[in-house]
């Protein structure tokens, strides 16, 4: 028999709440995986055993919750939750208990969800990384910020996770440990109990195993069932138009990178997609930019209590980043913010008739070395144009280790997002 | 001698800054008018009385901090601060404690400011009302949710206060108390630590006595000083263009606000400004629903945490409110996003030559009672389109209270909306 810790959370989501498999024999699956490979992935910055034990016990003698009940999710450590530490991959919140839930981690709970853990941050959601490492090969990065959930997830220690991308903190580390993450469009799942890094950047998200996974989890979470509608008709669901787009940062992608994206239009194609070149206009060559100098800006202004009170606690790139930032000028800041409102009118037209747009998720595999999370270059946009993206698999690098391309959708059009990267995943061999 | 209270933030601040005044002596002239007001009026949930005397001999004692040195601020009560409880004016928080300061918070700390107190929110940011009642008239609502900062600026108990707005709370309560409300461009000044109600819609603000005073006090707060610089080019800066807007929800003011409104028209135009009519486009109809729409979506996920594990200390409205959201579906939230996304990219076009647009902050004056915070109908549309507005003057009703205005700019025009606010303030009499 599988193992249930290798179910996809559709599946096990359905098993669970047949009863055909009970919540706790479900949960002690992944509390044996992390006995087995937690001392060397170093997924978790906090593992609830007892909690979480004790709550599959009482969601097995009680009813069905909801669509997430009995579920493992691992919470990243920027999440409040009123029963475990928040800390922020901080020495600045080594002693921090919130008392409250974020709202979207309240409501995955309601709908039967075990928080099995925080996963490891890296510092404050920024860049400089903690401890986790890839499990596909543990001398590599899994990315940043979401190491954790991206390499909990990947290594079986949870069924899904959440993260949150200002720069790009959900695709690129999902990317690199072989996951699904799914950004919805900005502001679709709550912010309240999360904590901020740039408002205009931030997006919560999901990272899984499957696209179906993940639309479960975040459908969950923001009761908004339709999200993932498709799951029910994924084989009537016509193969999706598929825009092909290098973008400015398209030469910051290595051989291996260009190359998997190139073969990527052959397979699609042959699929029975519609696939077309998509050359993004002139004015989006400033936004990354663009977004790291708002991002910058933002990000300065509201760490403001950390720097001036734990300043000697923060890790210095961060710090001098952060103080940085506050020579950004509020000029800058509104340019850079107009350019943003105005590529995003710009998008949909961009798109034309192709339903998502697929670009790479990262400029290559994950790099060697845990002492960095790799380059967000190709996502930073992404955050700042505030559409839906969804890692997909493109194939394997030199050191078997996945390169990940992204379907990027319109705003507000997450469910048709999450239907055609469902359907690129698949057929690109995911 | 005027009571230096009394003294507008950008006067005391020059005076403070020169140690024309000591920040003690000009603190104690705030601690003297609550010791005379507050028992009747109400605008503070906790009084940092102690605080605010040692960290006012501290200035005194040390070099000038920066822009706002020595001035008196009050927070509004859902802004977490290190050194003082942060109870969001509902019983689910009365024992919350928080263990940093919201960003903007620290950074006007750092620039000088005393935080004198905590000021009243209605319960959680909404709108079951707290005990604040208006200073010009105590038989009358002061508005909210930002009550206390608005009845303890206008009633000469700080300088100036924070706030938030997700359909009206800094606009409307500033104008039923007869002072100014800066709501900001969306995301202008950052939300870390500020209690997140609706994503799409907070705003976080500053209410203060003069136009230039909550120029003063956001500039520091976010490191941007020009937002300021028409401050010292007042006399020079040009009469505006300025579009009346009746909007789709004029119909909802009563006769007084209507008249107050036609004869500022003819005010403005005496003033030299270029006064035109402005029709919003039909699909702006259906805006003041979309925002509602969005917010309780947003809110009714967000709130989980407190609905779940603490929904018997909520107000029954309030409790009803968030549970009815849930109902709003996923698609019909995504429908009224599209519809403020295209409003917000029309709006420019909209206002034409027009430097601002002006149109009622209220339905009419505060009305009487304090089991209610009036009707926000004329703000919540500007809150979702992220627009900068500025209450002003726009005479008084019957009962002798104000009948505010607003000057909306175009988003990211901050600065010249300040400009065009303080320049049609003082034409009308403010």
């Amino acid at each position: 028999m599988q193992k249930l810790n290798r179910l996809s959370a559709t599946d096990a989501a359905k098993r669970l709440a047949t009863r055909e498999i009970s919540a706790e024999q479900y949960l002690r699956a992944y509390l044996e995986r992390i006995d087995e490979r937690e001392k060397d992935v170093h997924a978790f910055a906090f593992i609830n055993r007892d909690g979480a034990l004790h709550r599959a016990r009482q969601l097995d003698a009680g009813a069905v919750l909801g669509p997430l009940h009995g579920l493992t999710l691992g919470i990243k450590d920027v999440f409040d939750t009123y029963d475990m530490p928040t800390q922020g991959g901080s020495r600045a919140f080594e002693d921090y208990r919130p008392s409250q839930d974020a709202g979207c981690i309240a409501y995955a709970r309601k709908m039967g969800a075990i928080v099995l853990g925080k996963t490891v941050t890296a510092e404050l959601a920024t860049f400089p990384p903690n401890e986790t490492r890839n499990p596909l090969n543990l001398a590599h990065t899994p990315g940043g910020s979401s190491s954790g959930s991206a390499a909990a997830v990947a290594d079986f220690m949870v069924a899904a996770a959440t993260g949150t991308q200002q720069f790009g903190s959900l695709i690129r580390p999902a990317g690199y440990c072989g996951v699904i993450a799914f950004k919805p469009t900005y502001n679709l799942i709550p912010k309240r109990g999360v904590w901020a890094n740039s408002d205009s950047c931030d997006t919560v998200g999901v990272i899984a195993r499957t696209v179906p996974d993940a639309a479960l989890v975040t459908s969950a979470m923001i009761e908004f069932p339709g999200l993932r509608a498709f799951v029910e008709h994924a084989d009537k669901v016509p193969a999706p138009k598929i825009g092909l787009c290098r973008s400015y940062e398209w030469d910051r992608c290595d051989a291996h990178m260009q190359a998997a994206f190139e073969a990527a239009r052959g397979t699609l194609a042959a699929a029975g997609a519609k696939v077309c070149e998509i050359a993004l206009p002139e004015r989006f060559r400033g936004m990354a930019e663009a977004q790291s100098l708002v991002s910058n800006f933002e990000m300065s202004r509201g760490f403001s209590d950390v720097v001036i009170r734990f300043g000697d606690k923060l890790r210095k790139p961060l710090y001098e980043r952060t103080s940085a930032g506050l020579k950004i000028t509020g000029e800058d800041y509104q340019r850079a913010q107009r350019l943003g409102r105005e590529c995003r009118h710009l998008f949909s037209d961009v798109l034309g008739d192709c339903d998502v747009l697929l670009t790479p998720a990262a400029t290559g595999e994950a790099p060697k070395g845990i002492d960095h999370t790799g380059d967000p270059i190709m996502n930073g946009v992404w955050s700042f144009m505030h559409t839906p993206c969804v890692s997909v698999n493109g194939g394997y690098g030199p050191n078997r280790l996945p390169l990940a391309l992204q379907a990027v959708g319109r705003i507000d059009d997450d469910a048709r997002t999450l239907a055609c990267a469902h359907w690129i995943h698949r057929h690109l061999g995911g």
